[in-house]
């Protein structure tokens, strides 16, 4: 399993991102599933997956070493993208690509064609954007109405971004509320734990602000753990019991 | 979709369903899904269900009226059953029945065959049990390490049954914690919907203690539903911002 989770914030995009893989529960390990580049100043992007591992392993080779684009008629890699969109394309067709190779062969074996992709970014001169690439290669982009996205495991985070977030929150609250996103999903699912990546992107600045793995020791996770818990216990605490009483007829 | 849970504490058992169904988006109904019965110091129970309407209707009216009980070579009713283990083995009995019927006819029309269903209950004189059954007829039962179940979409709702709930807890304080979780469901699934119904049984009572129903408007929710998004604003914002800087190597 897999956990990922992308804000599109005025200020910029923080993206939240487990390492956790799995094979069934007896077969757990640690990749990073979260990665960036830049050029300081005129191209920068990260990018997240979910899914397959072997499959998003295969897209993401294919993205950097060049695959056989069938739409361009030409060999692509992620560092021809042109724009973000054009990049998203990219990742989109190197997805049908790993498609057309693996999903009859997993198929075979059981295994569906599962993966996902965060891509988020900016090309100087134009706008920062934040896409999800689906299985069949197609993609949609994040919006202000609903700014962010998520890949993987989602449900149990989904409910604090629905309360907590807009686009005009800053981006390193954006990034606390990944944060909180992702402590959730860990406590509800033993597929998704730490070290944990995480990329902030300021618009308009074209490169990474931030990159950094933490783990679960790491001081201000555990403090926001910590609080977070408290607070809940708290405001639980504070709501008076149903005042309810009777047996209505069914 | 449904939602619905159960807490089982030491003072007595809360359950909380929601009432929605749908045949896609665009077909939205309101279905009565918990449903429970006394013998007034005698005999107890409840019982809530998920999944396919068309066959938890079918389960609840062989429940009923009666079915061919394979294993007991007998016509059975829940009415039936002399112990509340024994009502689970009726209820998970009448799920393979509907099984032999309906499974083959739903698999052609490309629809698995899914429900499920919660079983509260006690029995004079012995224990109150709260049982989770499956569609293969098979079933769980609650224990205090993890106090609850869940039927239906239970991620949304379960972290804060992680956080808040123990097998101290008041019941009526475990009926708002189910109130709590609902109302996390609901804002993430619109296929779970208002109105809700709710029944509390207490240990060694032998009867309903509390059963209503209660819509989006009731005041007591409408408020508690209040409480809790203002309550987690002000959580997330006391927390500090991450203090995090720099951009590592990957």
């Amino acid at each position: 399993m897999t956990y990922c989770c992308g804000v599109l914030v005025k200020e910029g995009v923080a993206i939240v991102a487990d390492t956790r893989t799995n094979a069934g529960v007896d077969n757990i390990s640690t990749f990073r599933k979260l990665s960036a580049w830049e050029n300081p100043g005129e191209k920068v992007w990260a990018l997240a997956s979910a899914g397959n591992l072997g499959v998003s392993q295969a897209v993401r080779a294919m993205l950097e070493d060049g695959f056989d684009d069938p739409i361009a008629g030409e060999n692509a890699t992620l560092g021809d993208a042109r724009t973000m969109l054009h990049a998203a394309e990219i990742v989109g067709r190197a997805v049908l690509r790993a498609r057309d190779i693996y999903e009859e062969p997993l198929k075979k074996d059981g295994v569906p064609f599962d993966v996902s992709f965060l891509l988020a970014g900016q090309v100087k001169g134009r706008r920062l954007r934040l896409f999800r690439i689906y299985a069949a290669g197609n993609f949609i982009e994040c919006t202000p109405d609903t700014p962010y996205m998520q890949i993987g495991e989602h449900k149990y985070g989904k409910p604090i971004f629905d309360r907590a977030v807009g686009f005009e929150t800053p981006v390193l609250d954006a990034l606390k509320i990944g944060l909180l996103s992702m402590d959730s999903t860990m406590r509800s699912n033993l597929a998704v734990g730490a070290p944990l990546d995480l990329i902030v992107i300021r618009r308009d600045a074209c490169r990474i602000d931030l990159r950094k793995r933490i783990d679960a020791t790491d001081p201000y996770f555990a403090d926001l753990r910590e609080r977070w818990s408290r607070a809940l216990r708290a405001a639980h605490a504070a709501i008076p019991a149903p005042p309810y009483s009777g047996v209505e007829p069914e």
